[in-house]
């Protein structure tokens, strides 16, 4: 298991801690008009698919849930995996992993939370900018699709 | 982020860490006789699928080949992925997140690391007695190589 040391606020001693990847789930949410992207609050700013940090003791799915319903106000079914994502140059911040999903959505999308706005975007017309490595794995889901294989 | 305090060995003070859940890697190394299992050197011990943690700033696919290069003495190419398993109870000792890749081996197996023993098994003639939910995996293994989507 990965080890790092952090130091101690108080005195300054080192505490053993562990260092490992931050796992992270995003969503692609099939909605009758496209999938939907969020506005991002905090930076980097941009456009950018629903997601954010698997809590410990949390499944995937259900992390997968719990963000879309967060940030789009949406239910998710279906669940597809997409795809992994870890290359730690994909996030400037820290090292992420991301487990992306596919899900059918339901309900009324608003932003909330994380998500400063919200758009249903069409596959033909996605925004030019997206956050993150988010236009890489649109590719991959739109090649996927293609195929048959979602 | 999850947070998580841990206390200072030195003064007791709370020192702020984060808590997620661990990134490890599974792998079903494709042998001409078989798949190759270890038998593990520490608890759980049984016969398992070649894996371990993914470090800090280590891509997936590289954890993959570390850990199969480490624990089995093979090379491996090829790889695709199988599936992500996060059930919290899937480990007793820590909450892990498996990212489970297939993949072809090349070299001579032999057992390293953590692996106390190593043996190819065809896959009609798997141990029946797997560690963790490796039995899980590789019955969802087996049904992705049968519908042709491996």
């Amino acid at each position: 298991m990965p080890r790092d040391y952090l130091a101690c606020p108080a005195c300054g001693a080192q505490v053993r801690s562990y260092r490992n990847p931050f796992p992270t789930v995003d969503i692609i949410i099939e909605m009758a008009e496209g999938i939907v992207l969020i506005e991002r609050k905090n930076e980097p700013f941009g456009w950018a698919l629903p997601g954010g940090f698997v809590d410990y003791g949390e499944p995937l799915e259900h992390a997968a849930a719990r963000e879309a319903r967060e940030e789009t106000s949406l239910e998710i079914t279906s669940l597809r995996l997409v795809g992994c994502y870890s290359d730690p140059a994909r996030d400037s911040r820290m090292h992420t992993i991301s487990t992306v999903y596919a899900a059918k959505g339901s309900g009324v999308p608003c932003a909330a939370d994380d998500a400063a706005g919200l758009a249903v975007f069409p596959l033909t017309a996605l925004p030019a900018m997206l956050c993150f490595d988010h236009e890489k794995i649109l590719a991959n889901y739109v090649m996927l699709k293609e195929k048959g294989l979602l």
